[in-house]
């Protein structure tokens, strides 16, 4: 099924927003890439570039979240899960030729001074991803504010081997952190402080 | 003494990268708050902004470089460097009210698949801060590889952190980050092959 106009524009607005950030994604190629009229643009997003963006986002954020939330369900260990989220970046970036980064990241960084709106939808979408991962996290015995910290780990790394993967055009750093970070992670679960058991 | 016109101009286009990005930056912006005459951007930087940018970038990237380098010299081990220098970021957040990111990262995320020139700026830079760090590691025993797989972890864990804590406008994911990868780092160093020690 095609997808309808608003779908289209959502989903060239993500595209773009992974290529070159906030600042340099205009409406107009916006339209163009999306085989939109102009005038619907305003129809569905009478907010302007703002409103689109922050509906953007968070059609982005949402999607990664379910791919999260799978891999880390259907996963051995929280820990490799997180070496799998990092690796399915490897291919993505691969496949895109290291055009493809995060949206929510280089929107984040470019808007967090700027529009406090766009701030703070990206807050919410990272909030997903650290909730997904976290549930493991606790279900391997983890306290709750433990495993959001490890969660927020992983994701901050993971952000940063996606900036430096795609500033060398090489998959080396995304590879690298997603084997440090199960390491790390594994030891972080190894040395969780252990409840007695009954009887002891 | 005063700084001259060209090292205005520059400190204030990295002071503007910081905070809003390479594609939110405009040359008038840079003039004005840099109180540079308009000709004398084009006299400095007769290439334009991507000669302006690029040589904003290598000299933040000097700067970090040696704060990074004296910062490892002086400390105890680098898993204790690595931490301080999270920390060092965690004050600079707090002081610029969340307004002050890393200038490199924002660039090259904008930057990564429009401007090949650029991007291999911040990546020149990347390694500046990578080197620095790895000698350190190499120091305390570990392969030339292994050290410089550790520092781009760290990096990539501080890049990240930088990310969620202006999108949040709270230190708590960098001060995180930085105990969870000074314990990341202990281990992989206590973790490191050693060679047998002579008459073994």
């Amino acid at each position: 099924m095609a997808l309808g106009t608003k779908d289209r524009i959502l989903d060239a607005t993500v595209g773009l927003l992974r290529r070159q950030g906030y600042a340099g994604t205009g409406l107009k190629q916006i339209a163009v890439t999306s085989h939109a009229p102009w005038s619907s643009l305003y129809h569905f997003f009478p907010g302007g570039k703002d409103e689109l963006v922050e509906d953007a986002l968070m059609v982005a954020g949402r999607r990664y979240e379910s791919t999260i939330d799978r891999l880390f369900k259907e996963s051995r260990d929280g820990a490799a899960a997180t070496r799998a989220f990092l690796m399915l970046s490897v291919h993505a970036l691969e496949r895109s030729e290291f055009a493809d980064g995060c949206p929510i990241a280089t929107a984040a960084l470019e808007a967090a001074s700027t529009s406090d709106r766009l701030r703070t939808t990206a807050a919410t979408v990272f909030q997903f991803w650290v909730n997904a991962a976290a549930a493991k996290f606790q279900s391997e015995g983890l306290s709750s504010t433990r495993a959001r910290e490890i969660a927020t780990f992983a994701l901050a790394t993971f952000e940063g081997a996606i900036i430096l993967s795609r500033t060398y055009k090489s998959t080396e750093p995304l590879k690298q952190c997603a084997e440090m970070l199960e390491r790390a992670i594994r030891a972080e679960i190894a040395a969780r402080p252990r409840r007695p058991r009954k009887g002891q």
